[in-house]
């Protein structure tokens, strides 16, 4: 059950709801004038109670509070250098893996002369084989935290194991969960606990749903700042491409939730010269922000070489985006009515 | 086996070539100053026959009409009121089904209005059930090609049969092979042997590879008029699009093959409001042109209504799509090195 | 809607039926006590009609006449030499390609020594290159028949182009109609029109519904002589196999239908190694036959080589396939009561 | 590289190659008579070295030790009640989640009486939304254990974060990593550092290899008491199963890899009455062992009731199972020559 309350909000009204509700028991948040509670399907509401509110509604979906019909507004999420969410459009990029100070400082410089303003990188990867590159840990985490700083920019990295959520927030300005952590549902729930900014992967099977149960277990738990990353399904058509880039998911999720939307092109296709293509249609597509990979020598990357853009293919994507992103603009006003 | 012949080609040297490679036996298809012949993977030249010889290659793929080794230059496919292929950009759209005369006619007019050269819409429609409408066959065929030409439009439509091929081929411009037919190899055949254009759509489990060998089929008998359509393929996540529209085939198939890519987002995502978002998406990827659905009435519509576009819908989505072509215009030269 | 009569059934009742629902219009089939008018979702009867009705139900599925609502008892069908249905089981088995007169007959012998009842074997081939080996065509077709006569054997073989329909009805037993044409309407509805026996194969990504409609296609047009061929699906795993076996069809299909289930385990895995486990599964889980494909030096075989059965092997497979269905034969009572 | 040492070993040559290989770097493993060195794919040997190596190989693939070639005989896994693996079958069987002491005891007797060994149940709960049911946790396992120990079986029970590891090892036999944990690497490499069985069951959009590297970050901290779990894939067909059995993965993985491999029909389908002819059809495919859901009132089980067998249900699925599991022990030699 969703409940919109009328301004001014009658706090008293409000409070003696929550303690009725929660008695039931269900599970109750109450964000702003709304009031979620898990799970109810019917209600009476005293006279006093009805007069208070403005509209209720009984088929919320289990992702109650990611939805739209929950918070009809998006999702803002300011940090020092970067807005996410809403009419804004964010550029992430950065190495695969921080593999030295030095490399990951030249590539910081590289993603901020594209127009990034969060810079990526893995100090903790989640390889499939236990015998590849694992990352460089928490050394990682510092020359990231360091380059970003050097160039203004906020940082985004994986945290892969829940032991490591409080060292990773030590450094990092946003959380990334990976795909193959999507429903590591006990990660979700340690990061939830913190208020850093979560950038939650859609997994490779995870439908649409899956995926807004996923980012669910993080708000639940009162952390609200979250975004969504599509980066390719798994399915029948592998050999030209890495994944399935699902980038019909863009507009179904931003009607369906008010968390931003951005894409990652790198992972979707896993070949560079694939890479600027994908971006140009995710930006077309509505996405709000893309996240890419770049390397300055990707022959010899620590991982993921086949999908980096060197800075001067990275450099070009940027401006084929933004183009992109410019007329898109132009036509902000969507319709929702076929006529 | 692949040869590209020296300028001036030496037309006895490539006729007494192609009377040896014919009796190992191979077949051999001469176009320009290319020979190809299918399976052979050595060859011992004589003296003058090297002479005469640019370059031989033995890893051209199976589908080595199609492919770019073969063919490097763009297939340009000229209409009377459309060209497709190449730089050019190609929209095509009508109404699903040919419902009526009437009604084909005004949905010509605002197909036209829109940018469209190119009239779309079913007279024989392959549904899933026997029980659904199934056109209204060499009637419907008329007013279909009536509303063209008084429109000053070329058509297409889909052809079903084998046996119809010549009665279908008295009205169109271009045949429609659908996604369940897209390995009818009888149908391939069949239309190979016309010099009609050809708009093979993938089928839903088709791989890139499966596609253009399938378009072999129709190139191996003579007709090398031929255009793939992208329309989506059949993956776990269907609640919220009908098909998951794969975006990454069109750079990729614009690299491996020289045919023209037109995307469908019509039938990939099945959703009347997210026609748009993949329509954009479409050309930001590379589609030379796109096939979508329209009807002022989807409500009632006789075949898949909940996707059809309304006409100003539609026209908005012509000036968003051709706003974006003109961007990716400007960026044309695109770069096979990353650097 | 169906309808089931009283006994005995009141002939001018249903014939009035039948007159009033065409001019609906609807379509009707009567076949023994039932009557199915597709898509009529309400009806008022008089009271005469009332009276001469046993049931009515208006939730039939699309695929009226293959549901086990319009007929609740298997469909079985009797050939010459073979049982196909019900209790029976039912074993096929040959070469993939008919490759010589000399080298079927041989095949046919060892296919009779396993138990196999019906010889396959493929005369067109629908091969994936039209560089490929496409069959020996009619000569194909009179081998077949040779040996499988010789043996006192049924025959099955693939027919792919509605105009070889009668020529191959002139040669066979059974129709198949393979994977790549199960949406091929057209020849569905040809072979529909023959009473000759049709053995549709699953499609690679066809859901269930769709091959029960795609059956609906062949039974509309008057031929209920049907089994169904579960093969494979494609999915994102093909590293190992070459599609998924998808053995929970099996049961769902015998729940949901009353034509025979047959499982084609060598296309479903396409390695010999894994025929006879998926074999043996197929079994256990409920299907009444398998066609298997057999060769006697399968490194040279003309087609799909590696997933054929040389004959020692394909001798142990029959043994442990029949004593598993031993057993199953003595569990044959299913309760459809979770207890 | 693995390398077979001749019997007897000698020890030195062994400790002065393990010493040069790891200051390569490589990881290094030494079990019996074998050696892996992972990623090494030269080597110099000395003389003395050569003299006491039976076979060196370097194709070993990325998941060396729970390859064949590293380990060509079956992993045996003995527990107090139960072994696994070899030419043993271990029926597992218990209630998809602990709901009560009461209730988890009732089941034991009830898994008991048809065979099983190990009870299986969910103290900890991986559900796709936080409002869900989210198991008992500690009490759970607390009731499960004494549940197991009243009737003589050994216990399974999901553990889902890294930081229950020890506190779950004090209550189980066996740790399950549940199909959304499958690529959890925290998680897998702290049952890794422990020596408690570990069921690993396969992810959603596994692919075989994912699964055999997954196992390999278990095995190469230390932990080769594993057994692999086949449950079932995403495929786009589920309207009538919840996910694809993948039958054919249980020959392929018993050919790969010495890890047992046990089938669970209950999630592969997730409708009871699919689940009996899926089990059956598992052990017919090679299946060393099932687990499988079961309740006595499945309607108001706390999780996944639909594909629960209630007890006489359960107890003839039992007795198909093990008359199957008969007859496929009547045919054990298995010939890897098509013959």
């Amino acid at each position: 059950m969703i409940i919109q309350f009328k301004a001014p909000i009658q706090m008293d009204i409000v409070t003696g709801l929550q303690q009725k509700l929660a008695a039931l028991p269900a599970q109750v948040f109450v964000i702003k004038n709304h009031l979620a509670a898990m799970g109810v399907k019917s209600f009476d509401f005293t006279t006093a109670e009805a007069a208070a509110i403005d509209s209720v509604s009984f088929d919320d979906p289990s992702y109650t509070l990611g939805s739209r019909q929950f918070q009809p507004e998006d999702t803002i999420i300011g940090l020092p250098h970067s807005i996410i969410g809403g009419d804004h459009f964010t550029m992430m990029a950065g190495p695969c893996s921080v593999e030295s100070e030095e490399h990951v400082k030249r590539m910081a410089k590289v993603a901020k002369e594209g127009g990034a303003t969060i810079l990526r990188g893995g100090a903790f990867k989640p390889r499939t084989s236990p015998y590849s590159f694992q990352g460089l840990g928490e050394d990682g985490l510092r020359f990231l935290r360091e380059a970003a700083d050097e160039n203004d920019m906020d940082m985004i990295t994986e945290v892969m194991d829940d032991t490591h959520v409080q060292m990773v927030a030590d450094y990092t300005d946003i959380f990334q969960i990976g795909a193959r952590n999507m429903q590591n549902f006990s990660l979700l729930k340690e990061v939830g606990k913190t208020d850093v900014a979560v950038g939650l992967k859609r997994g490779m099977s995870a439908t649409i749903d899956d995926l807004l149960n996923a980012a669910e277990y993080i708000a639940s738990e009162g952390n609200q700042n979250i975004f969504l990353i599509e980066r390719g399904i798994r399915t029948f058509d592998n050999k030209y491409t890495r994944n399935t880039f699902d980038l019909g998911a863009i507009p179904v999720l931003r009607k369906l939730t008010h968390y931003p939307i951005i894409a990652d092109p790198s992972h979707a296709v896993g070949e560079w010269d694939l890479v600027t293509p994908m971006a140009n249609a995710a930006v077309a597509a509505g996405a709000q922000g893309e996240i890419v990979e770049i390397h300055d020598d990707p022959e010899h990357a620590l991982s993921d070489g086949p999908q980096a853009l060197k800075p001067k293919t990275y450099l070009e994507m940027c401006r084929e985006v933004y183009a992109i992103r410019k007329v898109m603009d132009s036509f902000k006003e969507v319709s929702h009515v076929n006529s």
